[in-house]
């Protein structure tokens, strides 16, 4: 069983480092600050390195001031075991993969059934919730003690990657979790407001603006939303990831099968970033890869080289195939 | 112990009128159909009465068909025991508490802090998540088995009184119930949708009009919305309270104190609707009550008859006097 030869190279090696994907969000934070957690509570060493700095409104996470940066100074950096969660390929950690020069063994645990197995030891469960959900199976199985820290963490990416318990990956069992991790002064409400609000009033306005220009086919199953360069460069300071809530407000529409995201690259290079989010039927995981993207079935993304006009035109066909 | 005494009730009586309170939403709907077929499934006889009827986007509930409005015809309504669920005193039944002319025995189960004991039989938990937290240990206490009927009844009552797991009530008793409910083939999004979203595409635009339109004071501690007539009148279906979700928005702005919106009568009278949430900081119960208006501390609402630009003018000055 693969979980069992994760906890026997978590107890073999001493030194770790621990990664997640760009774009960082709660579930990959939660997770790997949690796994850090878990490794200092075995007396052992660890460092948490991403290639983005921590993304805005995640400061309460504990071990949140100890991520170091991929571009920062890691000539020293030293480590017998190198521990990727919640990506589903080497590259989704951006360029971290290439400090480990020294081809380490590479613990992969995830929950996206698009995983490509390129761990060493790879643990990879599909119908999880959340790469926290794997973490805290972790904890449970090798008997380490939950507390206040690890509990925040575990709950955060859980509570980020059910959407509040109301994806389709929310189980029993990610219930379960939830009562166990209350336990711990845990306080929803906060961390809800952490994580989904709490945003500069340029960036709400701008939420609000990308979502009073809603798009629709005409039957109503696919709505789309667009962030062009210009809207983004007029309101100054973008913090927050606004993808989320504004997909979320898409999928309140009665009927709706997809929604899309276009977002221009804010950079140089002419680009555009897509995300899907899809209720069920279309497989917007499929749709992302022919972009070279990928995700879930439910929810995915890709970034396109070209301009927004034809990408959309491009992707909006390729969904109305699906539908 | 009060719920033995109710569940004493529920064995000796044969016929039950089950209500709830006004303004009918998910949890007094939830919580007064499970208990309905907890009767039901005890042999006995159960009719459910209320003021309105059903709302919009709740007709996916169990026996939500069987709900009788208190204006039809209602002259042979037989009962031993009426029973009232999630309501703080007997007015807020509107006029169905008129039924009792015989004043048979009344149960009362609900959670709110404020109830006035008005039932022979009152069972008040103020630290419940929901009146469905309560009808649940119903069913547990007299080993009525749950079924998907009861437990979608119970989930949303849940769902909806704890805004998806994330209010201050949402304790690890209420994710033990989400767990053991989520066993009887609850789909947790589809009930998402329906409570929270599945709106008529005209009324998504609508949202999204009026919150392109966020306004604030200097300081980003006062934010308000306006729906005025022609807005309202342009899209022509309104089905959903939008309020709760144009307020909650405008939440998620960083330090912002109190969030406004005011709706214009859409009728013949030249009157303005206003409701009203606080972080914590303003009592905006009191602010509604000088307007002839109510509600909690940090949720309130009234109509003030006028102009909507002199009525923004002086709701909006007496809240900056408070902060």
């Amino acid at each position: 069983m693969s979980l069992k030869k994760i906890i026997a190279q978590i107890r073999k090696n001493r030194n770790f480092l621990v990664t997640a994907h760009v774009s960082l969000e709660g579930d990959a934070l939660g997770s790997e600050l949690a796994f850090y957690h878990l490794v200092k509570k075995l007396g052992k060493n660890a460092v948490v390195v991403n290639e983005d700095g921590l993304p805005y409104g995640y400061d309460f996470l504990p071990h949140a001031d100890k991520i170091v940066k991929y571009k920062d100074n890691l000539k020293n950096i030293n480590f017998d075991c190198f521990v990727a969660v919640d990506c589903s390929d080497l590259k989704r950690t951006g360029e971290v993969w290439r400090l480990n020069k020294c081809r380490k063994p590479v613990i992969n645990i995830d929950h996206h059934i698009s995983n490509d197995h390129f761990g060493t030891y790879n643990w990879i469960v599909p119908h999880a919730s959340s790469a926290c959900e794997l973490v805290y199976r972790l904890y449970k199985a090798m008997k380490v003690p939950l507390d206040p820290e690890s509990a925040l963490c575990l709950y955060t990416g859980i509570l980020c990657d059910t959407g509040s318990f109301r994806y389709t990956n929310t189980s029993a069992f990610t219930h379960k979790i939830a009562a166990d991790l209350l336990r711990y002064n845990i306080k929803p409400l906060e961390i809800y407001k952490n994580v989904f609000g709490n945003y500069p009033l340029s960036d709400v306005k701008l939420i609000a603006k990308i979502l009073s220009n809603i798009q629709t086919d005409p039957k109503g199953k696919l709505v789309w939303f667009e962030a062009g360069k210009e809207l983004l460069k007029k309101y100054k300071k973008i913090y927050a990831d606004l993808s989320d809530q504004v997909l979320t407000f898409g999928r309140q529409v009665k009927g709706v099968e997809v929604v899309v995201l276009f977002k221009e690259n804010l950079g140089p290079k002419s680009e555009v970033h897509v995300n899907f989010r899809s209720e069920g039927k279309v497989d917007v995981n499929e749709i992302a890869k022919t972009f070279v993207g990928g995700g879930h079935r439910a929810a995915s993304g890709c970034t396109i080289p070209g301009r927004l006009e034809e990408i959309k035109k491009k992707v909006l066909r390729k969904i109305e195939e699906k539908l």
